[in-house]
């Protein structure tokens, strides 16, 4: 359709000064956390209220204009692109917290609330949002909903699927729908988890209802330090084999130690060839009676350093550098890629030391970070754009651990998303009759085809996204 | 479709014995634990494999005759009632554990495996299937998945849904799919989430890959009388709110305590107006201190008799208790009709106030079982199917308290689905936009519509079901 057209449709909706269409206006609109796509869109609505939004989606339906919704841009895998002649429809500005019940422990929020904001708001009342992506400071709950994100903690409490009780949407055919209820009972096929992890492909989540858990009483953060990466691996192992359910178990290998400490001082030791953290929480009295086992069990895993976080400030300076961690990589390299593939946590020793073959092969320094209590590895790959093929090398290798995953029994993505990024790795993934099913459920949900085009299926319209390397 | 053609074209997949069309062979699975509705299907297979289910399938979407999967029968909604002129597909041979992998904790079964089976199954290793259905020592895994059962001890460990990882199915239209994968992080949609509860609508389970998890260390079970409902539906509340986390809370009220007591001589009290068995279930010192707090919980909530079970066959003989109350209720009631509706458990005492009042302006005795820890009531209303009107006055208690539940913003089903029985009720808790998304989703699975026809939705065909009573 004719931008012009577009933009005065869109007019019709909202006042002139929530319709962005000017290019310096546009440009933070145009790439989200994986920067190496980048598309600009026709124009931006900042809807204020959930209404707008509705509009938005049946205007966009009628005319088969294709649409992205947007919270703070903070996906990996290219989820919140624009599409170029589309609309993105950024949902900041709905942010408010409807409800919040205490007794019944929920909250009801609209999509834009940021996802630490729920916890804030929980905590006079001992309760607390449970997963925790490393940018929940600024992501919000209608993208955790749409990548079903985890975090550190999802180990022992799930995914954001988890933690989802009911959604009111507006599927992409501008049809206003309620999945789920306040119990977690829910009536027939599981509609919130099938929404839960659809990547935008569906609709919109205009109010989202979750659940709500009472914070630990005690936290026992240790750190633990190894002279192989194989050793932390196994040590995993023989954590979980030991029938203590941690809060988090993760794992930092040498390079993303230097990278940590060079920017957030965490005081892990220097010369670890691999750290582990694992977090006990839970009543007084079960943490410190799993502490005893677990140091046992650490201790017994060959680990030369064991320490304790000895109060909330150590603790917190222990999280801050794992939390920290991509981003302080970006010190030893001028670009990286994030990758964020799954194994059976029996086989991490296997996958890390194939990674590390990969790495030596390729010629380019891999750091991994990640959460080993769920198998979910998080290499991230170290390279210079400016150097002439060295992006298609680390994507090339990137491609190679994503297939490492999956011969492994595991899964292109853990927590980050396909998006743009993996959609040519889910033909690997899955059976054509597989995707075909897929394919089957979007077209009963989007029979348009306008809810984030071209993210997913590999075979979908591509975007003619525009590389910035 | 002709009788006879139908059963021609099955004789083409099975050996002639493993095709029953004879009345008698047929009577068995003319209906299930749901005995109000009966209904006689052309014939009922017994496939030993796979791939027989897979050809059955094909076979019924090509000649667009429907198809019911069954397992035990235990339905209590009508969920696996034959559809007349349609095949019913038995599922019990298929009941082999492929594979159980103590490492991973995941069991890959047949659907016709019994829930029981799993459990004994990695009983060695010191794990265990947590969702615990009543009938759990019969139902199968395939009715498990279709129907999203819980159980008793799901407050702590969820349903179903919870536990299944993967599912390996054959859809309506006879593609064969995989869903989900052995690490809980799936990629995209939950499309297990999605298969899990949609009580046969979509096709069946061939495969199922279930979480085990560690056998707690150990249990406490406290049991508390009271002298009213009310009262003990108040410390549930009290009890929650405490921070503890039981693995089960459940209610008994007088009429059940009765029955259960004669039934199985579970050592009740007998003067109680109603009894609160509340289990905890962990690490031992976990445990003792939970207990320790639930003890004064419980005094400070007016139970006059508080106990501990003394030892495993005593906790065992109040569990049996508890287990048999439905079937122990036979005892004092030519029929009865088991409901099952949710209610928030902030408003338990509320509802079952309304129960009284209701059962009093009906004439008929109703008897309260349930899980109070998820506001899950499970009202057995009495009634004798000989005294004309008594089944449909029965019927319409249990509708409005099903209507009641709606309005106290809980649900029309908490374990045992739709099925038959519910369909009519479905629309009054669904907008029509609801409604037409579920049938969106049903079309793209099972375009034919001959997957479990007639089950709930109230619009759909009607299936020709004959009343008993």
């Amino acid at each position: 359709m004719d931008p012009a057209r577009v933009i005065e449709g869109l007019r019709t909706i909202y006042p002139a000064d929530r319709v962005l269409v000017r290019p310096a206006e546009l440009a933070p609109y145009e790439s989200d956390a994986l920067t190496a796509f980048r598309a600009r869109p026709v124009a931006v609505v900042l809807p204020q209220h959930r209404d707008e939004v509705v509009a938005t989606v049946r205007w966009c339906y009628e005319h088969r204009v294709p649409f992205v919704a947007r919270g703070s841009g903070t996906s990996l895998s290219g989820g919140s692109l624009p599409v170029p002649g589309g609309v993105v429809i950024a949902l900041n500005r709905l942010n408010r917290i409807l409800r919040l019940d205490p007794e019944e422990r929920l909250a009801v929020v609209e999509p834009g609330v940021v996802n630490l904001e729920v916890s804030r708001a929980a905590a006079p009342y001992g309760l607390y949002y449970a997963p925790d992506p490393s940018s929940q400071p600024v992501c919000t709950i209608g993208g955790n909903v749409a990548f079903n994100s985890g975090g550190a903690h999802c180990l022992k409490y799930g995914m954001t699927s988890n933690h989802v009780l009911a959604i009111e949407a507006v599927l992409a055919d501008g049809e206003v729908v309620r999945f789920g209820g306040e119990s977690q009972e829910e009536v027939g096929p599981d509609l919130v988890g099938l929404f839960v992890g659809s990547e935008g492909l569906f609709g919109i989540a205009l109010e989202v209802t979750l659940r709500l858990v009472p914070r630990p009483e005690a936290y026992r953060t240790v750190l633990a330090a190894y002279r192989s990466l194989e050793a932390a691996g196994d040590a995993v192992a023989r954590v979980v084999a030991s029938g203590i359910l941690p809060g988090a178990v993760e794992i930092m290998d040498r390079l993303s130690i230097e990278a940590a400490e060079a920017a957030v001082h965490a005081g892990y030791p220097q010369d670890a060839a691999a750290l582990l953290i694992v977090e006990l929480e839970g009543e007084e009295p079960e943490v410190e009676a799993e502490l005893k086992e677990l140091l046992e069990v650490v201790r017994a895993s060959g680990a030369y350093e064991v320490r304790l976080a000895r109060d909330e400030v150590d603790r917190q300076r222990i999280w801050k550098g794992r939390k920290s961690a991509f981003s302080a990589v970006g010190r030893l390299s001028p670009d990286y890629l994030v990758q964020d593939g799954v194994v059976p946590r029996t086989r991490l020793g296997e996958a890390l030391a194939e990674i590390e073959r990969l790495s030596r092969r390729y010629g380019l320094r891999v750091a991994n970070v990640f959460h080993a209590g769920d198998g979910n590895l998080h290499p991230l790959i170290l390279y210079d754009g400016r150097r002439p093929g060295e992006l298609e090398r680390a994507e090339e290798l990137a491609g190679e651990i994503l297939r490492l995953c999956i011969r492994l029994g595991g899964s292109i993505t853990g927590e980050h998303g396909v998006g743009m990024e993996k959609r040519h790795y889910l033909a690997e993934m899955f059976s054509e009759q597989d995707l075909r099913v897929m394919r089957r459920l979007r077209e009963a949900m989007d029979p348009g085809r306008i809810a984030n085009r071209g993210k997913m299926f590999p075979e979908a319209q591509e975007t003619a996204a525009l590389r910035t390397a």
